[in-house]
């Protein structure tokens, strides 16, 4: 069975609800599109473990700051119908911005409801230079989980602070489903993937290497016994590229995320650099 | 049979279940308690509708701000239960603060991931004297939404921004349930129901009752041919008795909430005023 794209809301509950009639179990990866195989492994999880599954592919514009790169965010949804068919996707749900925030736009918090997860979750990370993306993100998430009553959705541990943010906001708002968290896929050399790698130059491009590269050689030295962040940071910094610009490298506790003085089991170390004009981010868990 | 009073989330979601599995219509009160007649004409109307009925009692402590009267806020949950006992109601929801925000109480929008209605909405009537007052609210009917997925919701049209608010989140975040406004009730003597009216000495309630009748006195005129919110405002303040300490009186379009300079079918007439330390709303719609 092909791959359906559905545009409207309204066509979409009409699949959901047979579903529901069926008590299929149904799976949610919600994307910006530009799918790659990072995406795929999120969605081969679904495959194996719904009855059902529904990729969404919308480029959100309320979680786009007016200096980010709304306009310029790849969009290729034929590749992204091509991949989705051959991983069994169920339905595509490609909805307009008017569909998902209705004729006179409602894109900010004056005439928008808006979900706003805490502050302390928020203000910090990409958080802090990126002001008022994770409302955007919160927002559209809650929209994409009400509108296709998923039953479990998939969410990449690369945007590390994303899925503690959309767990944070399962539990506050009593959310009926499960988050299910997907190991970061990697190119062979060890580049995290990401749909914004296209923007880079081959020379920026081997500039970000140094980031995978500095998080591996944390590890490695805290396998070795080393706890003490001050120690694993100073060797990471020794080890990124001098062209990158690092926005932050931080050690956090991912079942509290607390900042943390020593590493320990569940320590995310994650870092986020511009290579270029190009903002990337990247992170292991100890 | 007998109405059951449920503490815990789990348990609610028990009796849920059952009721979706037998295809049951679910209708939800959210209430404070301190049910009065007001409260029961919802609950009648959600008994008529729906085959089960969920009454939430729960005085919401993120919705009171620091100087309010969350501490003295009347609780009778016995005369509650009594009430819901004869209008037939299956279940009285009624949760501790700790298991609707956690055992270590997030309670602020540092820890807890909020629902933040559109600032058009909040920034004017009792939201500009309440800062926050609906961001809690709506927090708190998102929780109760979820938890209970109730088909029907029943809201008094005394809080009338209240109402509108929480539409307005139901149609942004792609809500499945139905919101259902329900008429002010009123003593005889025209004093809208209120649990605070508990509060009011017997001079206080006097000066109350002023309210009402500047409201009636609106209607009269408008039903007459007068639509200058000028004069009619001006007749209405003529009315209101001196001791009153007047918030507001304000004309919305009740389709867009937007401020109106000629009243029209389906205007919102709304008044804020405290008397004593009592601070009372009301409102008609023209």
């Amino acid at each position: 069975m092909s791959t359906v794209i559905v545009n409207k809301i309204y066509e979409l509950k009409k699949h959901i609800k047979d579903w529901k009639n069926n008590n299929y179990t149904i799976g949610l990866v919600p994307t910006m599109g530009a799918l790659h195989k990072g995406h795929a492994s999120l969605i081969k999880e679904a495959r194996e473990a719904c009855d059902k599954v529904v990729v969404s592919v919308f480029v959100n514009p309320i979680q786009f700051g007016p200096n980010e790169d709304f306009d310029k965010y790849p969009r290729q949804i034929d590749n992204d119908k091509a991949l989705c068919e051959e991983l069994g996707v169920d339905i595509i749900f490609a909805p307009s911005a008017e569909e998902m925030y209705g004729k006179n736009n409602r894109l900010n918090n004056t005439d928008l409801t808006f979900v706003c997860p805490p502050y302390n979750l928020v203000d910090c990370l990409c958080g802090k230079s990126r002001q008022g993306h994770f409302d955007g993100v919160a927002t559209v998430v809650l929209k994409l989980f009400n509108i296709t009553k998923a039953d479990f959705a998939f969410f990449g541990q690369k945007d590390a602070q994303q899925l503690y943010i959309i767990k944070t906001m399962v539990r506050d708002l009593n959310l009926d489903i499960k988050i299910v968290p997907c190991s970061i896929v990697r190119e062979n050399d060890g580049l995290a993937l990401s749909s914004r790698n296209t923007y880079l130059s081959k020379e920026e491009r081997s500039w970000a290497l140094s980031m995978s590269k500095a998080l591996n050689q944390i590890k490695t030295l805290y396998d070795g016994g080393v706890t003490d962040t001050n120690v694993l940071l100073d060797s990471a910094i020794s080890i990124l590229n001098k062209n990158l610009d690092i926005e932050y490298i931080e050690f956090r506790d991912f079942d509290t995320f607390e900042k943390i003085d020593n590493a320990k089991t569940n320590t995310l170390v994650a870092i986020a650099a511009k290579s270029g004009k190009t903002r990337l981010i990247d992170n292991i868990i100890l």
